[in-house]
């Protein structure tokens, strides 16, 4: 059994809240989880890089397997939130698919050890992190079918939740998938393949095969 | 070690080809496999569900895990197949496309049992079924790209591979995602589902905001 919470052991060298400690603690469970997956990765690694005792790292969050799903729960939660703050009410729907589709692409960019945790070893380490994982993808969708029925709220043809949910599952399908080519040609920018999904689920393929195309300075 | 290929018991009661025979096999195995998981699947109720022996399931396709990678490959090849078939070089991009997203969603609908083992199975337990299922989806997503590239030749821009791929990419990730959704609201039909996706990535969003839809009467 582990403590209670008041006889936690206090950090070593400096009294920190736990709030930091904690993310301390998982930034660098991220990194070691990333680098070496989850079976590889050695609690006296991320207990080294996050400049913790091995004792409290426990304590703090418990063994291998809870820190996994304590990474994956604040990645998602991360990515998220930014999605939803990213895309405010009052703009049109092609600009807010626009700046949420960036926002997503750029938080890949600049947390690719997270995601590699999120999308990579979540899926390839099974069970329980699978669920855990299937539970975070259907609050992103919720979120964007929220934000696809405000965005036609006002149109001809507003789109009821039984439509827009189907897109939603569909648009965060196609997002993992296009970071995957992503991470295979990492030479395109956030901007580059955020464009190249505006341009298939705004634009449209009937658009494109026709020459026509989507590009920032439209929106 | 596993005997040669010569001295491989034979079928019981009648001579059957090894092919007929492994496909027996293969159906049995994809069936207990998705309605028990890979794990509590026994290779008991495998080979009563077949109809044939354990020791001479275990000499066609051996072990549990080498029988589960075998039925990837051969529910994947399948798929890739019938969409391959589906889609005649000589129509027009808007029914190749159209056809090629029906034809997966009734693969889909005929073979749930297949589709729960490529696809939730295989990923539900990690490696090396992960990688084997990698690997088919790469080869899903070069075929459509193919397909891609030759919709538009003949267009007035044609697309390149760098630009076709990521399109795939996506779309495989957007057919996945809608089956999983699919699975949860089954009162949708195969056509049904294939619609959804064609307004999304051939009319676009940007269309469907402005109240137009994609119907197979335009196609």
């Amino acid at each position: 059994m582990r403590p209670e919470r008041s006889d936690q052991p206090r950090p070593r060298s400096r009294r920190l809240p736990r709030e930091v400690r904690e993310r301390q603690i998982l930034d660098a469970a991220v990194e070691v989880f990333a680098a070496h997956g989850f079976h590889t990765a050695s609690m006296d690694e991320i207990s080294e890089t996050a400049g913790i005792s091995k004792p409290m790292l426990y304590a703090y969050l418990g063994a291998k397997d809870e820190l996994f799903v304590a990474c994956i729960r604040r990645e998602a939660t991360r990515l998220i939130e930014e999605i939803g703050t990213a895309v405010e009410a009052g703009l049109r729907p092609e600009e807010q698919l626009w700046r949420g589709l960036r926002v997503f692409f750029e938080y890949v960019q600049r947390n690719q050890a997270a995601w590699t945790v999120l999308h990579r070893q979540a899926n390839a380490q099974g069970e329980p992190f699978v669920s855990e994982l299937v539970e975070w993808r259907e609050r992103a969708m919720g979120l964007i079918a929220q934000l696809l029925a405000r965005a036609t709220a006002d149109s001809a043809q507003p789109m009821q939740p039984e439509q827009v949910e189907p897109f939603a599952a569909a648009l965060v399908g196609a997002c993992e998938a296009l970071v995957d080519w992503w991470f295979e040609h990492p030479d395109h920018t956030a901007d580059g393949m955020a464009m190249r999904l505006m341009n298939m689920v705004w634009m449209g393929f009937g658009n494109l095969v026709e020459g026509q195309s989507w590009s920032p300075k439209r929106s």
